[in-house]
């Protein structure tokens, strides 16, 4: 070994239940590091371009990475990955909790599943073995008893399961990939590309324990970090409320997406707060591994229509489902919410997709396009929590008519119905917008239009966070981000800022690391991070290094989409973005589409990329080592 | 003070004898740093293109920067900046020894020079004040006696003194800068600068101690860094021999610059070795400013017709030296390159040039173009020593004929004599080659052809160091480079490392940095190189921030010259290197034209220019917070 880092990664062939293992070396660990950065890797690889997401041609990857496993704090995260059936572009998300550790202590950093089962299984992953199983008897279940039934069957309590319901099984587009029940992968519908295997779920138990560069100055590092954590929240807004703390203050700068984003600003906002939540239905914080923040929400409803499952096993909903089951749809019911979102998790839907589908439906109905013949007799109007949950549970069986048309995603239920509903969709590249307005931080503008996975909040931190000198400022300036500007200004200081963070972000899913730890949210500083991973690895590594494997992998998706069609076509936003919100703190304010181009060439620019169609210039391609990708992209010079 | 550094410029105005102090701000010296990067970012404010750089116009920068006067070993070196009387191009020479650190005690980062004195002048800058005082009595004088009489007049022996002697007075265009008589400024004719400006000499003394954010860490560090030192060079090999180390494996290499680089091969290598010096001529060894190296030699000629002057004041030749007075001239005799060092170190011609003009001239004597009615009756032919010597003070004192021709460099001279000569005349941009063969190390093709300042060596670390598994690619893995790639190998991997490894060099430039302590080469690594900078400045920085500096400073130099009318055409090499040695280990070999040209291409697109002419793209100059020059470039695209 050169450096000092390697790793195993399980290969599953489900069509002929072959199983192979094997180390990709430490010079690929260290070019990709994990999550996205590996799983883009493999995909560019070995996935063929053209094929159906739903077809056994996909290829669905479970990466965890080089640091996750170590006990300290906001590092447990892993990716699942594989061509998106909600857009057909790449496709991958992130969740925390307990599983991506525990493939670790399992001896495996990466799962790669290609193929179809002939029949329902699932995968058993222990202590370094692996095992394709039935799962004749847990397919339809939902994701509370079928997580049970797996734990018996394998007599194993501890067993970590991410695992679809039957939103998964019935293909919904955007179904997501749930462990512990809470811990979601919830976008561009990885649950579907499982349940098109006839995956049921992927079980992981090991009691290996990691091996460190330096594990005395890892538990020195992750102590100085808890404490840290401590004095960068000393009111424990994250503890106490989770990200629902950000409810009423969007909603007071005016971009709290209300109205299926007609407006930002919400006169119900206080009913679904964080504030109102801590004081009804919150019964608990839950926590992801070895995490002191414990920012997860469970909350009980005991009674009434709304009530929620038992023991609150489901969680609680986040800022985005709040938003998206609530704000946006001008619903004001926060019990009615926090069954909507345990829903979602029974079923495995994406709380967001699911939102703004919901809210497609309801502004057609606004208008018309959509009647009460269509609804069952429900009234789909804006506001009505009973339509938002019955929309829920039709979605996730694919109940013909509505249910199936909606679990198709708006951007193919708009083409399907027509009459001017593609107004109304409020997509990019076929992925439904999360709860964050652009028209108050237009940087987002960029990041939601250039996102590979189609419009996505967390592929750069948020304008918002850097527009005022003071402290965040300073977590940036490594970075050489010495200045504030205006969370409204576009142009190329906004051009720099988005390039240089969506890097760190892009680090973030490559090292598992979450966003309310890591820098520059957070208390992990960037100087840090490049600590923990050279105290984990033993490389001399760099926050150049490390930058570069960020952007290496923003450039990967990138050749991804261009492989499958994708262009400058494909990022942009919704009409309804350009136009201005109806009401707030911000009434009357758009995005102005010249400048938006305009940020889009500059960054189009700065990436290295051609300004026609965003396409890595060779010299690009050579710089980030990435120049066996070439013959993927020439034909779009 | 949002991070931690803040210093101050001395302005001069040498026409009106106006003189100012400013302070530029931490931003600007958190973005530029000091040396090349500094200097870049004043000239392209100030400077009008399309001036005579021997004209008052000319603006003359001498620059440290933020780290340099720390008593730390490598760090002490200084730039002197302005446009080139030798190429019209960007203009910017380093040198180690006392003066960069004396102008931080005296309370100053950078002098920035206008206009033109009336008479013969010198500049007194001590300890925070600044004076402009009569040459007139020293003008005309080598650099021994003007130095000593500064020193005199100014009563303080301690004086740091940077001036010219007749060569810079003269308006050779490449006429060098010398501080303690032997630590030199080499290229691109600063000293003609000084020249045309009656400026003789800028002396500088001061008693203030630098300011540091942490002094007992950096105490720490400095003697760890003499530590390692030692261990990094166990056999003291730059100790005994300085570059002169490198005459007897480069020739081994087939890579010793040998008759006007017709051969890389030269019999007579090791009478000119540094084993020679150090068994005949070689006195001891001298050192810049608070460095355990001590690479500089000091030698002594006692008798003969190359007897050196008393107390070997003027140091000794180094690799380059050798090279360009000897192999290149084929010149075996190490007392007569001993002189002719001397003499440039007296009159202030940079040795490199001198050495390639004397080539070219025995080359055109060689074919008949030059005969001995232009050379006093002197034969110039290859291994002449008194040809050369001859040569070095007509060169300096412009003597009407032959050394007035040669005095404006070799690309002038062969366009006023013609006859085919410039097929003799080695240089890139107007400046001569140094004695490195781009045939055995081609990423030096790339790098010669790509500087800023024409051909140039210091650009970026050579090929060879990173051609084989080892110790030194555990150095440069910091930057992602983690696999050896042959010194003769063209093409993307080759683009990437020049790519990087130049943005490190740069960096060395704006820092003051020696390449012999500071890793690649040496024991600094990057690692601690970041360390030192956050140790003296107080900023949370990292390798990404400082990289940045790196390539910013690469695209202030590019859009420099573009500005100037340069472009693509003039990044090129010598028609020469194109073709193959004639003799030694690389018998046979050249470099192919194709190749080289694609080479150059995946570099421009690299660098986010545009592979027509090297033009920055808008985006490029937003990312690296450069936008403010894209009016100078625009036009160009």
């Amino acid at each position: 070994m050169p450096y000092g880092y390697n790793g195993k990664i399980l290969r599953v062939d489900l069509t002929t239940g072959a199983m192979k293992t094997e180390e990709p070396g430490e010079i690929v660990y260290r070019t990709y590091l994990g999550g996205g950065g590996l799983a883009s890797y493999y995909l560019l690889r070995e996935l063929k371009p053209g094929i159906d997401p739903l077809s056994a041609d996909n290829i669905l990857i479970f990466a965890s990475n080089v640091i996750s496993g170590a006990p300290i704090a906001g590092m447990t995260r892993f990716t699942v990955a594989a061509k998106s059936p909600l857009t057909g572009a790449y496709g991958e998300a992130e969740a925390g909790g307990f599983w991506g550790p525990e493939l670790k202590f399992a001896g495996f950093d990466a799962v790669i599943i290609t193929g179809k089962a002939e029949k329902p299984s699932y995968l058993w992953i222990n202590d370094g073995k692996a095992e394709i199983r039935s799962a004749e008897k847990i397919w339809g279940l939902e994701t509370g008893p079928a997580q049970e039934m797996i734990r018996e069957e394998l007599r194993e309590k501890r067993a970590r399961v991410a695992l679809i319901g039957p939103g998964g099984e019935n293909l919904v587009r955007y179904a997501c990939v749930v462990n512990e029940l809470k811990h979601v992968n919830g976008r561009t519908g990885m649950g579907a590309v499982m349940g098109s295997k006839n995956l049921k779920a992927v079980a992981v138990r090991g009691t290996k324990k990691m091996e460190m560069h330096d594990p005395e100055k890892l538990r020195e590092m992750s102590k100085n970090l808890t404490e840290l954590i401590s004095q960068h929240d000393p009111n424990k807004v994250l503890h106490k409320m989770g990200t629902s703390n950000l409810v009423v203050p969007l909603n007071n700068q005016g971009i709290l997406p209300t109205h299926n984003f007609r407006t930002g600003f919400f006169a119900g906002a206080e009913k679904i707060s964080g504030e109102q939540m801590v004081a009804t239905i919150l019964k608990g914080e839950e926590s992801c591994y070895a995490c002191s923040v414990r920012c997860k929400r469970a909350v009980e409803v005991s009674s009434g229509p709304y009530a929620t499952s038992e023991k609150h096993k489901y969680g609680g909903p986040e800022y985005e489902t709040l938003g998206s089951l609530g704000s946006l749809l001008c619903i004001d019911d926060l019990e009615a919410i926090s069954k909507g979102n345990e829903l979602c998790n029974r079923y495995t839907l994406d709380t967001i997709s699911a939102g703004v589908a919901i809210g497609f439906a309801m502004e057609c109905y606004e208008k018309g396009i959509i009647t009460q013949a269509d609804t069952e007799g429900i009234e789909f109007r804006f506001g009505n929590p009973e339509a938002m949950v019955k929309g829920i549970e039709w979605i996730a069986l694919r109940r013909p008519g509505l249910g199936d048309l909606l679990a198709d995603g708006v951007k193919i239920a708009a083409a399907r119905i027509g009459k001017g509903s593609e107004k109304f969709s409020l997509h990019i590249k076929g992925q439904e917008l999360p709860m964050h307005d652009p028209r108050g931080k237009v940087g987002l503008a960029l990041s939601y239009a250039a996102s590979p996975t189609g419009a996505d909040h967390v592929r750069a931190p948020h304008d918002t966070a850097f527009q005022a000198p003071g402290s965040n400022m300073e977590r940036i300036a490594p970075l050489g981000i010495l200045e504030p500007i205006p969370a409204r200004e576009l142009g190329p200081r906004k051009a720099r800022n988005f390039t240089y963070l969506q890097f760190i972000w892009s680090l973030y899913e490559s090292l598992g690391v979450c966003n309310f730890v890591a820098g520059p949210v957070w208390a992990l500083s960037l100087t840090r991070l490049v600590e923990v991973v050279q105290t984990i690895t033993g490389w001399e590594t760099s926050l150049w290094e490390l930058m570069k494997v960020g952007e290496r992998t923003v450039t990967m998706a990138r050749i991804f989409n261009l492989r499958e069609g994708f262009g400058r076509k494909d990022d942009t936003l919704p009409e309804r973005l350009f136009e201005p919100l109806e009401s707030g703190a911000l009434q009357g304010v758009g995005i102005d589409h010249g400048e938006f181009e305009d940020l889009l060439t500059l960054y189009y620019e700065a990436m290295g990329w051609d300004p026609k169609d965003g396409v890595p210039t060779r010299g690009k391609l050579a710089e980030l080592n990435l120049y066996w990708l070439d013959e993927f992209v020439k034909d779009r010079r």
